[in-house]
């Protein structure tokens, strides 16, 4: 059901209605009610489930042939649903709900899978061994954000290729 | 007197008062009211003087004799100054001042002196070849998020020289 909720509200934006996610889910609007009592209850869990699904997609990496290749897709899937994630922590912030506070476990739990995965990457020689992860979390807004400005698909995908790609080892170097 | 004002509120946020501006400028209150008789009308010329010294630095780098190095540090020069300059567009945005509208001559000016300037960086062979404007300014917006977003000056020195390095033409290819 929250993977249809993401989906509805990466179409419609975070004003689609509970009905919306239940036709979406092939529920009915009560089962979602039952789960969600309100809106802001399945904003929520929709924030900390793509933090819980992006540790799972890090963690599941841990015997990928190509970790380089695993981070760098990883990273890309991040600021494809970039946008609805901060739209979602948008409209939590003003529901009054602390976003930070809300999703720590979730947001700690995220933080050990990517970094485990950058030191693999690191060490194939893929990515320079001198990024940190903070440094690697503001690469990663900046590309969201150059991704939201970008002025067409291509002109995105160009944008996002160019700034990750300041992440890889320069084989020169 | 727009250059000390633009010292204050990058030093003071937008709050900054007009009798700080007058200080840091060595007039009196009542001149910097005779020039802005409010507050939006000192933002908003502060906000095309921005965009008119960018201009004019970008063309005063017509004759440069390394055009690349030109590019890059007016880049450089752009991000640093960003977050004044998104914190004065959001204090107008909220004034009702139509920004886009109020700068459109600026941007304008802009907008050809850096086409020019990123075509002779281009033809040196320091950028990148395919790199057309709307993708420059896209990932001027995401190294300004990512300099807000990283935790320590060294960080951020590293997070904006990280981007901007994307967008050199790579030596192999």
């Amino acid at each position: 059901m929250l993977e249809a909720a993401e989906v509805v509200f990466a179409a419609k934006g975070v004003s689609a209605s509970t009905e919306d996610v239940a036709r979406a889910a092939g529920v009915g609007v009560g089962t979602v009610f039952r789960h969600f009592p309100t809106k802001e209850a399945l904003l929520e869990a929709l924030y900390r489930g793509r933090l819980q699904r992006m540790a799972e997609a890090a963690r599941a990496t841990a015997d990928a042939e190509d970790p380089g290749e695993a981070f760098f897709s990883l990273l890309a899937d991040a600021v494809e649903h970039s946008a609805t994630k901060i739209a979602v922590a948008d409209a939590l912030t003003k529901a009054g709900v602390d976003v930070h506070r809300a999703s720590a476990e979730e947001s700690r739990e995220l933080t050990e899978a990517l970094t485990a995965l950058l030191l693999r990457a690191q060490r194939v020689g893929a990515v320079r061994p001198d990024l940190a992860l903070p440094d690697l979390m503001a690469v990663l807004v900046g590309a969201s954000r150059a991704a939201e400005h970008a002025t067409s698909a291509e002109s995105r995908s160009r944008v996002v290729g160019l700034i990750l790609g300041g992440l890889r080892a320069s084989r020169s170097g």
